[in-house]
């Protein structure tokens, strides 16, 4: 998600997390990142979303954030616990950046990485790991411009792509970057807002009554949460930058 | 807090999380790891507790766990960010340890590390990722047996706490290990259970009405929570086991 008011996740979160283990088979743990002012908390949790009372907690609570990146798991390369559990976290730039991925890579190992190791054992924390890296390679202790550092995204990503799928989200709490490989969807909800109903749980929500006109929510996930929007479908090798709810770069890949 | 029947740390977390820029100055950040059945959830925050949503929805729901390890950090070396902010989480023997650390350590780049390379840039976590180092190093991939770990456990801390101070909580999820340097206070509630008033808040509990005659509660803090039961003070270099509420190991070294 990302907004530019603080927001809270209590819709899409009650949506997403009925795919760990109840309506989807991601019931490897899940985790969240949530900001606000260019802070943010973590949660992590190896149990199912679905059966988490963490999760509970989290999605009936209105917590309001910026930015937040949930990420529902289903395990392929390294066991179930704590520290396979996305989103992963790092330094950068003076900013904490959180990452999740969705899909698989082949031969992760062969990402060399030299100074950020990964704590787990997945090809996904690898990956992330190896952006980092290749990020403060390319540019030290000088963060870029937006457009250079989106650059730099899209052929990182485009690399890892070539591995397998790719979909991955990135945050440093201001901007929100998506690539996509094979599945990533978006909607913008502003005013004027309307009701919703969620694909994985009999919930329906009336946009109008929580918001006020100037606000601008985008949420981005693999499949659409909701079955009465119409959801923008991202590309294969595209990359989006949001910013309080708004794209505000994008660049397609030639492929 | 260790206990022998999950049990929830809304009363004793009201408390400790008033310390963190309120009633005390340990206002950067904070965070938990909550074990239940040997899993593990984690909430990490770099802002005040006192003034956290997520530690008010921590400390007011009802989450009920085995074992607890909560920290409210005052930040001495390393910045104010996620990645320095207790509790720190590494993988050893299969399990998720974690790990929060009070006191201030000299000349902690001196611990030699080759495997379990921080994350953050605190004294304490490298502490941390020393210790997974030296128990690996000393027993491979076999987890040794509660006598010989504690042993172990006593020897490193004593090492460490040659450096300055080390007050230390360490867990696996089913034993709570406490090491003593300056200050370290625990109480065993039992039946017959009575009310007891926190020190930092003006919150009374019986705890007669949320107990059975069965349950058995540990909680160790630096400073006690409360003001009208009586704490025991854990020695210098004192290292003390707990599982399921009750003192099952105890090293005291001869300084």
């Amino acid at each position: 998600m990302s907004a530019n008011v603080p927001t809270d996740i209590c819709f899409s979160f009650s949506g997403l997390r009925a795919r760990g283990g109840r309506t989807g088979p991601h019931k490897d743990g899940w985790g969240m990142a949530m900001y606000r002012d260019g802070d943010v908390w973590s949660v992590h949790d190896p149990r199912p979303s679905a059966d988490s009372d963490m999760a509970e907690i989290i999605s009936s609570t209105s917590l309001k954030c910026d930015i937040v990146i949930s990420h529902i798991r289903q395990a392929n390369v390294g066991g179930v616990c704590l520290l396979n559990t996305h989103p992963f976290s790092r330094l950068l730039w003076g900013k904490t950046w959180s990452y999740a991925h969705n899909g698989q890579l082949e031969n992760a190992d062969e990402l060399s990485i030299t100074q950020h190791h990964p704590l787990g054992s997945t090809d996904s924390e690898r990956a992330f790991c190896w952006i980092i890296e290749q990020l403060q390679s390319r540019f030290d202790d000088l963060e870029p411009a937006l457009d250079v550092l989106s650059e730099a995204l899209s052929q990182l990503a485009l690399q890892l792509k070539e591995k397998g799928v790719f979909n991955m989200m990135l945050s440093d709490g201001d901007k929100l970057y998506c690539f996509c490989t094979t599945k990533l969807h978006w909607i913008t909800r502003r005013a004027p807002f309307k009701k919703a109903t969620l694909s994985d749980e009999d919930v329906i929500i009336d946009f109008k009554e929580v918001t006020t006109d100037k606000d601008v929510v985008t949420v981005i996930a693999t499949q659409p949460l909701t079955q009465d929007e119409k959801w923008e479908q991202m590309e294969e090798g595209e990359l989006c930058v949001f910013d309080g709810g708004e794209v505000v770069f994008q660049i397609k890949a030639n492929l």
